[in-house]
């Protein structure tokens, strides 16, 4: 594994533990948070607030990796990004790029997906619609 | 470059001509094309029809590859794909994977994008909604 590869690995196994303090280390103080649909979310301490808002919606977390590509300081990767909510998973395919300094932490986090995947499952599992 | 990207490069140059038959003979017969929104569409003569309806709608085509990570048979790249509709631009940021078979055809596309990003803009370019 890349450099790059250990410190994104290591960034989702904390996502997926929920444990937001964890991720959040992993972050430079200006990371910009990039859900492509919408503006960038810049700064550790406004990421850890979007964090907490999506991850405190789930019981469970999975982020499967089913496809990466690394150097040093780049990571692309295809994922399918699970949460479960209820009794039910939301699941997201999501196409995702990090960048990661020299210091071993996260510069940038930018994901592809499709936002109604997202609100539609969302919608459909908290009984609202 | 490796061969995927060589063979990336030339179907991306052959969309922004325009130029679906260029384009289709670099796809295998029985590729998938998966927009992750939507159901795959499977075979070279399905693209063909859908790449001749979305390239239809606009006079110019301009596709920039923003980031690109490959191998020998896969390409994972960032881009902003632009269409010219009417008096405006269409940008939609997409993620895509690729893969290439041994006789350098593309047996996989797969984007990653915001269909609203997309259907939003399309509407108000050509003056609906």
């Amino acid at each position: 594994m890349t450099r790059a590869q250990e410190v994104v690995a290591a960034f989702i196994a904390a996502v997926e533990r929920k444990d937001i303090d964890a991720a959040v280390a992993m972050l430079a103080a200006d990371v910009s948070y990039e859900n492509m649909p919408m503006q960038p979310i810049v700064g550790a301490d406004q990421v850890r607030a979007t964090l907490a808002a999506f991850l405190g919606a789930a019981s469970e977390v999975d982020w499967p990796v089913r496809r990466e590509m690394a150097t040093d300081d780049v990571v692309m990767n295809e994922r399918l990004d699970r949460f479960k909510i209820g009794d039910g998973w939301l699941e997201l395919p999501v196409a995702g790029v990090f960048e990661v300094n020299g210091d071993g932490l996260i510069t940038l986090w930018r994901d592809y997906f499709d936002m109604n995947a997202y609100t539609s499952q969302l919608t459909a599992l908290t009984g609202g619609g």
